[in-house]
């Protein structure tokens, strides 16, 4: 442990600015000082989350910044009053912290914690640690930590509050996965809409969050699962995961709700929005049955106008709500996940596409834009 | 039982046209038929929904109808296979029915009925019986009935699912609001909020249905109640049934949802919305806490915009659902709500103003108009 207590040099991407590609640079990363643990990351894929925050219309990210947020590593060193964590633990790091003492942490209605002092937007808070200050400098600048994570860096530090120590002979370049998109699109299913055996859902979207709540739609015991995405490349997937039908809203002749809503008779119990579009989150209302149907929503589109509704839909037995990291108190849940994993209650490597080294990141951001990868792992 | 199998002669509020007055004229009731009650209507009252429909900008009535559905009444007479109910029994009509068979009725989720066919809008349901014909003329004409129910009319007929029977001792001139008004907003907060002891509620709009949903929260056990209305005069009552702070949005020099934030630190567990408008319906859902907050939609405002929600509101741990007559199974839980107000759980005679005979119908809706009434009962 002889990097413990120095600052480590390191590879780490870079956003500069809004609307530039990534660029990788060597970094120095401070040690960890009380209750944070540095992390060797091993592995870490992508993600929307990383590729909003340099869209330019998102406009309240503090640049420079290094993104990162679906990651896994070892643990290299630990600050002053670490007591959970040593060196050579494998651990995932959380952007969804769980400090186990604010009334967010001792409720059991969320998983939200109190540190997520901006609540209204969790994907732009945790831009520095507790005490206001960042550990990384590249070219003698500071630059902001992302999310609290920021794994698209050899080596991170976070708050002991934002990672979970998991298995010891967990796979990494697997449960990165668990990090972010996995966890989410399945908790979203499990925890948030709490589908039932039986039922009938109806997932838009068929990315990792999207294939991730379709495995969380089968676990839970659906009988019929509809999966819609206007990429029909994605249904091959789909269908191996679970999927009972697969419908590309541009091949219908009808808007997709009232396809679906014949189908079913009436329309699906759960609904899941993995899109964030206007269109495409009024359509997974639309398809609800009254009377108890349930939308789900997940996704977030950047700049987008929102859903509107009429009170008449709710009235009539409807409703929506949302989950923000599939509802899983973080360092809870996290290990469970992983030992789930293990012992194959469900099947990650199905959701990663493609594995390249860290330095092929553009690639990775390329093949996500392009809708030709679910997830692409990085490795250092 | 002279009328028995014979048309009655009765006096009945007509609506002609949208956008007139209802006109008081003398109309013919049919007999009951098979699985059909007439019923001599004792007590009724008058709601906003009695009005929307007369309103130009709600387009799908259908013309001539009598109007009304929170009344109560005495069996006159029974139609063919009817079983339940027999001459003289006490009933109160539901306009939402109870068939006990369909795969609504059978879900323990929902209060809907398969009967309300049209689910998207069931106030514009019901305009006729069964077998597709009215029981009502009137100057030689068929007038159409109103979600099932008709209750300005001193004598309607209803299907016999769309009847409860109540009490022997039913004081019917106060339990005619458990047909409609009362239950909505009371099974609101008890059925589809669930308000929970302990919790920080806020109720937008205190008309019959806010005071009641307000009821249902001092019921429930929420400990801080905050009530809020444009109209100030609405606040001794408010107060009176267990409101602990009343706010006129008018005399704030900040939107409501901020000050209701500031006040309970954060946000309210429960949030129910009795009116219905954009602006207050987005008050509403932006006043819950993250983490767990809940909004119910009750009130629906004819040509409103609608509520345009941000996935990232409900993705920080919020639920929109809605109410369709509070939620109860109405067969089932009328009779039993009446049971109650007959022990005291709650006070009913508190949302009575005025109370009138039929034939000042008129006065009634100015009235209501003016906001100077809660609940006007008419009697015949």
């Amino acid at each position: 442990m002889g990097t413990n207590s120095k600052t480590i040099k390191c590879k780490a991407a870079v956003a500069w600015e809004a609307g530039k590609p990534l660029s990788i640079e060597e970094v120095e990363v401070a040690p960890p000082k009380a209750h944070e643990v540095r992390i060797q990351i091993i592995a870490t894929a992508l993600c929307h989350t990383d590729a909003h925050i340099i869209n330019p219309k998102f406009k309240e990210v503090l640049f420079p910044v290094i993104p990162g947020h679906e990651g896994a590593g070892i643990v290299e060193s630990v600050g002053p009053g670490v007591t959970a964590f040593k060196p050579g633990d494998k651990v995932i790091p959380l952007y969804t912290p769980q400090c186990k003492k604010c009334k967010f942490c001792l409720s059991p209605l969320t998983n939200l914690c109190q540190k997520l002092s901006r609540v209204k937007n969790p994907i732009i808070d945790q831009e520095l640690m507790e005490d206001k200050t960042s550990r990384f400098t590249c070219k003698g600048k500071p630059v902001y930590h992302f999310m609290g994570t920021s794994t698209f860096s050899q080596y991170t530090v976070v708050s002991d509050i934002n990672l979970a120590k998991v298995d010891d002979d967990a796979n990494l370049k697997k449960v990165c996965l668990i990090g972010c998109g996995f966890s989410t699109g399945y908790g979203a299913a499990i925890n948030t809409a709490k589908v039932t055996p039986g039922s009938t859902c109806a997932i838009f979207g068929l990315g990792g969050v999207g294939l991730s709540a379709l495995i969380g739609c089968k676990v839970a015991g659906a009988s019929r699962i509809i999966a819609i995405d206007i990429n029909s490349e994605k249904f091959t997937r789909a269908k191996a995961l679970g999927a009972t039908d697969c419908l590309n809203p541009r091949d219908l002749d009808k808007p997709i709700q009232a396809v679906i809503i014949e189908m079913t008779n009436g329309g699906v119990d759960f609904a899941l929005d993995c899109a964030g579009g206007s269109e495409t989150m009024k359509a997974a209302l639309d398809c609800t049955i009254a009377g108890g149907g349930s939308c789900t929503l997940i996704g977030v589109a950047i700049g987008d106008k929102g859903l509107t509704i009429s009170p008449v839909e709710l009235i009539m037995g409807r409703t929506i709500n949302g989950t923000f990291f599939g509802g899983w108190k973080s360092i809870d849940s996290v290990p469970k996940l992983v030992t789930d994993y293990k012992n194959k209650k469900f099947n990650l490597d199905a959701l990663i596409t493609d594995t390249l080294p860290f330095d092929k990141i553009h690639e990775a951001f390329d093949l996500m834009y392009q809708g030709k990868s679910i997830r692409t792992v990085l490795t250092f």
